[in-house]
């Protein structure tokens, strides 16, 4: 068995409680309002930049005022993370903001480059503008892309992303039951045991936490759990299909259709998204062209919130997890009720044998 | 949270330790010698009877004579299952055989009905026919499988089968990640939170089963990891391929050309079984017809060992945690070891929090 990868995160990000909970950087979606509030909670909220760089200044502007007042910051670092799509990014853009930002975030992570050796210039110049006070996470979904990301990058932090996740992520990879110890052992083995992994995918309860620390993560990151809660700014309709959904391995799919209709382009060839399946990955099964299933769903947009019905057109971008996520409930309770839960499951578990 | 699923083996199958192994039951690989050991190191072993019921009388003879001199039987029960793959078994033959049996296996385990009402007539036969000495698990891959299951049947154990198993499954489903604590979730809701679950797909070692009892399995199940074990029936070739083969994830995928090639049909249309990528698979992939590709797989078994090379096409059954299999290891010492490392484990992450 391998060596223990219990590196807690509480090291370098002092605000941080255990088992850390992570906000996934979800497009759109991790917002200052969200992502401040996982912070706050003792979690680890990061703002999903995505592939828009011009929404990266204002949302740090608006985390900064945020936490400045609540929680405590060292060292011109603020409490927070920022997560991009790098194939989708200006790198120097995005350096420029970090270079001017008089607190700059905790973390970058980074996620989905054009090509593997663009990370190296992302890590080389984010620690070269925050004089590394910005930490390096990098997400991954293979055993080779953890090995070969370590060597070129030596990041800070390693994201590893099952097939369970919600949203964008390798088309083909194993949950994190395989993927996590099997990458613990990889990199123990290569002298890089040192890094923490950050397990994501299918995530949604403590039961999930304390099953992703045993397989031998240093923390959680949760996306589909926050979907619903109210700092989290999409539609009720969107949240609702949330909250009605069940059985996320067969009422979920990865799948570039959503992709294709939403216009969101650009992807790497080997990623595609979950999402829970609705009338338009019907009619693409069925044989619809692209064209009419996107016009089709441009119709639909207009129907606001009842877009999202049983057979609507509307995206969920949702992980298997989906059918464990059963309310809305405020960002921070959702942290805290995570780590409470996951400490008391490892306890009952413990105490078994 | 859900309500608590730590109903442990022990009570019905008194020879099984905690927490308990469950050896797969694996068509043509789950025979008397690794399943007996399985069973003798506090494990459950499982014969796989598969689709050819003439195996079921003398595997059980077989097993019989070993398990009678060294494990002690109770009430007329030998301790150790038998599998069925449902749709390509006559079940009366099966009946004929749990009638003649003198000792009754401890349990009989139903996966693949051709219809889910099937599962009623196998249920009530075996029970009849044993008089309920022998057990009635059944494998389900989704929360409504599992619902339908147990209020059509009411089994004494359920088998979650997540998406990373290595095999025949679920064409779609998702990993045990999620599938388990929703599972545990909607049964308890529908008052049959006394159904000891049983994980499996993708746990290799003390790790998976560490996060698989904290995701609310009452016991593991195990197939790939005992695959390279000195008892395992199977060619070296195919052993050498399991330990060679890493980051299963991307190294192997779900597909029917396997079953193509091999002339194993009869599956129902929602199955697909997860192997090794190999030069039949890739063949496909580039539009080979099902006859070519069938002719060079026969060409192929002429080779032996050979026909599990790097560009082989002799088909390679894994799970995605293949890459966490690197030894040929007795099947009793996998028992020991993985039993002995998951509670070690709990140990450790329990105590940080």
């Amino acid at each position: 068995m391998a060596s223990n990868h219990y590196k807690t995160l509480n090291e370098h990000y002092p605000w941080t409680a255990n088992p850390t909970v992570v906000l996934a950087p979800m497009r759109m979606i991790s917002t200052p309002p969200l992502a401040t509030e996982v912070s706050r909670a003792g979690g680890f909220g990061f703002l999903g930049v995505g592939t828009d760089v011009s929404t990266f200044s204002p949302m740090l502007k608006e985390a900064s005022s945020i936490l400045e007042s609540s929680l405590p910051t060292s060292e011109g670092v603020l409490p927070i993370g920022v997560g991009f799509i790098c194939w989708g990014v200006d790198l120097s853009v995005a350096i420029s903001v970090f270079e001017s930002a008089p607190l700059k975030p905790a973390a970058a992570w980074l996620f989905a480059p054009r090509e593997p050796k663009d990370l190296i210039s992302w890590t080389e110049g984010i620690r070269k503008a925050t004089n590394s006070r910005t930490k390096i996470w990098i997400q991954v979904g293979t055993v080779t892309m953890a090995l070969d990301v370590v060597k070129s990058c030596n990041p800070d932090v390693l994201v590893i992303q099952g097939a369970d996740a919600g949203g964008h992520g390798l088309a083909q990879s194993s949950s994190i039951i395989s993927l996590l110890p099997e990458c613990g052992d990889a990199l123990a083995k290569e002298g890089f045991g040192h890094i923490p992994l950050i397990a994501a995918g299918g995530i949604i309860d403590g039961r999930g936490v304390s099953a992703a620390l045993t397989l031998g993560a240093s923390a959680v990151c949760m996306g589909t759990r926050f979907l619903a809660a109210p700092e989290t700014p999409i539609s009720n309709g969107y949240k609702n299909a949330v909250v009605k959904a069940s059985d996320g391995g067969v009422t979920t799919a990865r799948t570039t259709v959503y992709d294709k209709i939403r216009g969101t382009i650009g992807w790497p060839a080997t990623y595609n998204a979950r999402g829970v399946l609705n009338q338009s990955f019907w009619d693409h099964g069925k044989g619809m062209s692209e064209e009419e299933n996107k016009r089709l769903y441009e119709e639909e947009m207009k129907k606001g919130d009842a877009g999202w019905s049983d057979q609507g057109r509307m995206t969920t971008y949702a992980g298997t997890g989906v059918g464990l996520v059963r309310n809305t409930q405020p960002a921070g309770e959702i942290v805290k009720e995570v780590m409470r839960d996951a400490k008391e499951r490892l306890k009952t578990v413990g105490n078994m044998f």
